[in-house]
């Protein structure tokens, strides 16, 4: 499978259905693994790291995961392609940008990626749509033990598993959910959020991880602590307590603005509604901008005949990788631009 | 009649067709005159200013104008009347916001007004749709012949018309014309424009005269000489000369836009629409620039189904004294934008 095959369609979690997903837009549960008997990856030769891909690869393609898996070398892709899994979520910026052999078995359905020699040997993802936590950590608990019987990872009985960075030593796990806190940013409540959220030891991001900015008011939340920790604590904080929290809190702010400035709030709704279904010209993060508050719309049932998955299928495919994979070239920021609006118009004209 | 029933209709000139009405929204001729018999106003009991309104008032409402003509007592207004007759181009703000016995006479059509006690005893204007001083000057010139047979003229063989203000007196004309320039705006050239008009001894002033700003690409051009000069020279050379040279030069600004920035122009264009289409609160201020965006798309056949008219009502009536004597009470800021946005709504969805 070629990554260009993936820029018409739509993924499994971002842009699907799922529990509570008008505020949690989806959750992640990401386990980092290094390989017993190979060094971390930047004392490795590209002979050997190459080794490393084609054991792990060959490894979890041969799981029976219940979903067609493929790999993608990343190394060989185009940046464009490289740049179209970005998109996806389906791997790291940092792994984009890598050098050397490397590559990602992805699921037919995207909710499954493992990203091989990344910073670690190995860096499975599980995602859901909505707020799922718990099923997440089901699936890349099963697929982990399943690979665990064909390699031996590097394991300490006193530090857990090793990894390159000590930030992800112990269990390895990052456990993640992307919310989508309008109301809260509309209130004035962001700060607040972001500082609770970090006194909590949690990161907050935005939507593409790591150094990226919160656009459009997607937030994504992460624990930070791995060493001294049981996976299933962490998991079971993040789900029972802290997300249902914030999802409480955005749910407030949303209440209020609908008792107290009804009219800001249509105003705001539909001239998004009103700029995207009319704009010749459209960026990328104007149009994230424009998407999250007709999606706030959606979700207060202000915007009729008009459902959260065109919504959020429209976040994934305006991006310039996918723009330019759907045109079948490279597009200038001009063209990207007027391409965005085109499809924008057509998608919104027809719901 | 009272000013408050004029808040539902357009006028005969603005919003109205007339040559070249494209760029050239509306012209107007006024002239400054004083009775012979009184001092300037500022010397003048209120009794004997209420004379010159008896006098004047009396002698103008006498005359054939093959329209209807009536009388509006402005001291007598209540403010958001006054306000109304000043959105109306009827009365100047200096005569809305003044003291003491004043008023205006006003044909049915709005194409005469004649401000009794403002700065002179008599300021009279004839307005047209479009590009038409010279029927305009016709029109003036005979009524001023008609009133000068009833009532006597401050006049000097030396100086001609005697005036209050200096720089009126002579012939006591100003001939302007309402522009509409958002090419040489976008274009980046209106600067020049401006500069040239100065150094030509014309007066660019915004929508409402005087110490008003151009908003939404709106300028109105006058003659500042009226000593020394005949009034048909005045006329003639903002007609023939001057007004066609800028409609040119604006005329290209727009096929350079339509040429070389076709989407940008679009863009602009169909936004401006769209926000217009789908605000649900918006102030006088933007309804005018997003408004002007879409004149200029309606003028490059860019929006079909849409007529100027509609779009030059629109500027009239979405005035805040309008909107509130329409809604027939006082409307905080608040509930004008959401009207205002009401209306736009309403009158472009049935377009």
């Amino acid at each position: 499978m070629k990554p260009a095959q993936l820029a018409n369609q739509s993924s499994s979690w971002f842009g699907a259905e799922g529990p509570g997903w008008d505020i949690v837009i989806s959750s992640r549960v990401r386990l980092a693994r290094n390989l017993a008997d190979y060094e971390f990856l930047s004392c490795l030769t590209p002979g050997r790291q190459q080794e490393i891909l084609d054991k792990l690869s060959e490894a979890i393609l041969s799981l029976s995961l219940g979903d067609e898996v493929y790999f993608m070398d990343v190394d060989r892709a185009a940046t464009l392609e490289r740049q179209l899994l970005t998109e996806r979520h389906l791997i790291s910026r940092q792994h984009a940008a890598g050098k050397g052999p490397r590559g990602v078995v992805v699921s037919a359905k995207e909710s499954f990626t493992a990203m091989i020699n990344e910073e670690d040997h190995l860096r499975m993802q599980v995602y859901a749509a909505g707020f799922n936590l718990g099923d997440c950590w089901k699936r890349i608990n099963a697929i982990d033990d399943m690979i665990e019987q064909k390699v031996r990872y590097a394991y300490s009985e006193r530090w857990g598993y090793l990894t390159a960075c000590p930030t992800n030593v112990g269990t390895g796990i990052r456990v993640s959910v992307m919310l989508h806190l309008p109301a809260l940013k509309m209130t004035g409540q962001i700060e607040k959020f972001v500082t609770a959220a970090r006194d909590a030891d949690l990161a907050v991001r935005g939507l593409f991880g790591e150094g990226t900015d919160a656009l459009g008011d997607f937030y994504q939340l992460s624990n930070q602590v791995t060493l001294g920790v049981r996976e299933e604590d962490v998991v079971r904080e993040l789900s029972d307590n802290i997300v249902p929290r914030i999802v409480d809190y955005e749910k407030a702010a949303r209440q209020v603005l609908l008792e107290q400035k009804p009219h800001t709030l249509d105003d705001k709704i539909q001239r998004a509604l009103g700029v995207l279904k009319s704009a010749c010209l459209i960026s990328s993060q104007e149009a994230l901008y424009l998407l999250s508050s007709v999606r706030l719309g959606v979700n207060l049932g202000r915007v009729p005949n008009l459902s959260l998955t065109t919504i959020n299928e429209l976040f994934l495919l305006t991006q310039p990788a996918h723009l330019q994979l759907r045109a079948g070239k490279m597009l200038d920021a001009d063209q990207r631009d007027a391409l965005r609006a085109q499809i924008i118009r057509q998608k919104l004209a027809n719901n």
